[in-house]
């Protein structure tokens, strides 16, 4: 029996631990690596990603897409994909961070090659080992043509509602984390600038001990993600602008993230940072970026 | 013995309480009525506070002058003080939620006519009965002149740095606890919109479960008062701009309440509000009234 192809772009952080457990369940996985990073290679290949020659290639070869990549990069890839598809038509499933218009807009580009879209959002981390890993919430017609992904050990979850259902609920819900983790960052930074840290953190220890808990926990981290999230922020404001509702905070937590990725701690990878163990170092490290500092 | 005389302006909530603690501690407490609603006569009458006919006897009679009123009015009832003071020398006392900057203001307005002022920020709720009461943080020159006040029982708590260290406390204090309550609401009534609000809880139940009931306990006390956090969240967006962090967030977070006050909830009171009994409640109520909806 021919082993079925899946194809997987891009193969960073997620898009390389869903190939590996589809490669684990003995799916062919591949991917286009044409100009992709030395990292990028690396964790396919110690994935078990199988590197194919350019997107026609690609199309030719998989029955499934993945789609799992910046939010800034999903609509342009949908087309170059569409335009390099040719007479092929495999099944185009976008897993990105992207507003539901976004979505849709993919859907139409895909539609008009005749290339069906199933709209999708991941929540949660990287499926590593035992572990479940992320929900996969997917939306639009023919959604049992992910069967195979589910058997293979993904935890893919059905909605209602059609294309943008799913990408409508990850902003929701990537608005929340992503949100509260840059309130954090602009109070901590500020009250580092205005000179009442110490007070500040005296005063949460007290009264909102699980917000010191989770800044200590999530804002070194976050740092390495923030240039990813910028694009993220701005797909979310689009999409409380699309329903009525301001897009400023959104667009306000894309400047927070634009800002930190410019300083050393955004510069800094998820494998190799280490200048700042806590939000104290955190918000001391920023503080002393801020331009109003920097004029001093 | 004369009893001392401090005015408390004015007797909302967290005014009367305050007023009611000191009454209790022997101060005489004074305000002044004129104009004011009939619920904050009651609440003055309640509390034993004494009503007097204007500012120019309030600030005759008093030795202290605690300032407690939403933010956008701060600065103009100083001003006000000021020119009705004549030879009266109060200790003024601002405890609004106010940007440092504002906070300069108001000192240089009252220090223009020989009028002492101390910087204050509160944190936490009004007391009652034998509760502690919220962490009164002060700084300023003369922060001695406050001993009759923590004497009294209050918890009052002073800072280094300066007339603007305990008003930029508060602001950044505030932006955590009123910007995650904003961020709860946008992400539930966004969802409510685009019809995935039964998916966004059952993905928040099972990964984030603190914000599930952290938006059940807040959101529907929340939108009673947020016609008075409109301007103190126009304070904060100001605080964190003059420090060289983007205003755009605290700008939305202002639109956000400035939405839920012109809703049926925003137009309950405390006291009589009955329309929503948890954050469903309260994303349905307002999804109803998003302008995108109205429109259809």
């Amino acid at each position: 029996m021919t082993q079925a192809t899946i194809a997987v772009v891009a193969p960073g952080d997620m898009g390389s631990a869903i190939g590996h457990r589809l490669v684990g369940a003995g799916w062919r996985v591949i991917t286009d690596l044409t100009d992709r990073s030395p990292r990028s290679r690396q964790l396919a290949a110690t994935a078990g990603i199988i590197a194919v020659d350019g997107l026609a290639t690609l199309a030719g070869e998989a029955e499934i897409v993945l789609s799992v990549m910046p939010p800034a990069s999903a609509l342009a890839f949908a087309r170059r994909l569409a335009a390099a598809a040719g007479a092929a038509r495999p099944l185009f499933v976008d897993l990105n961070a992207i507003a539901p218009a976004t979505a849709q807009d993919i859907a139409a580009a895909l539609g008009a090659r005749g290339i069906d879209m199933i709209d999708g959002g991941i929540i949660g981390g990287p499926p590593r080992g035992a572990d479940a890993g992320p929900r996969i919430y997917v939306a639009g017609y023919g959604l049992a043509r992910l069967d195979g992904l589910r058997d293979a050990g993904l935890d893919i979850r059905s909605m209602d509602g059609g294309i943008g259902a799913a990408s409508g609920l990850k902003m929701c819900y990537a608005s929340l984390t992503k949100g509260i983790t840059a309130l954090q960052i602009e109070a901590l930074v500020a009250a580092r600038a205005l000179g009442c840290a110490e007070d500040l953190h005296a005063e949460l220890s007290f009264s909102q001990n699980a917000l010191v808990a989770r800044a200590d926990a999530w804002l070194p981290q976050s740092c390495p993600k923030a240039y990813r999230w910028v694009g993220e922020m701005e797909e979310i404001a689009d999409t409380f602008a699309a329903v009525g509702l301001t897009p400023d905070i959104f667009r306000g937590v894309a400047d927070i993230y634009r800002f930190v990725e410019a300083t050393p701690l955004g510069r800094e990878t998820p494998e190799t940072r280490g200048l700042a163990q806590d939000a104290g170092d955190v918000s001391s490290i920023l503080a002393a970026a801020l331009p109003a500092a920097k004029s001093d």
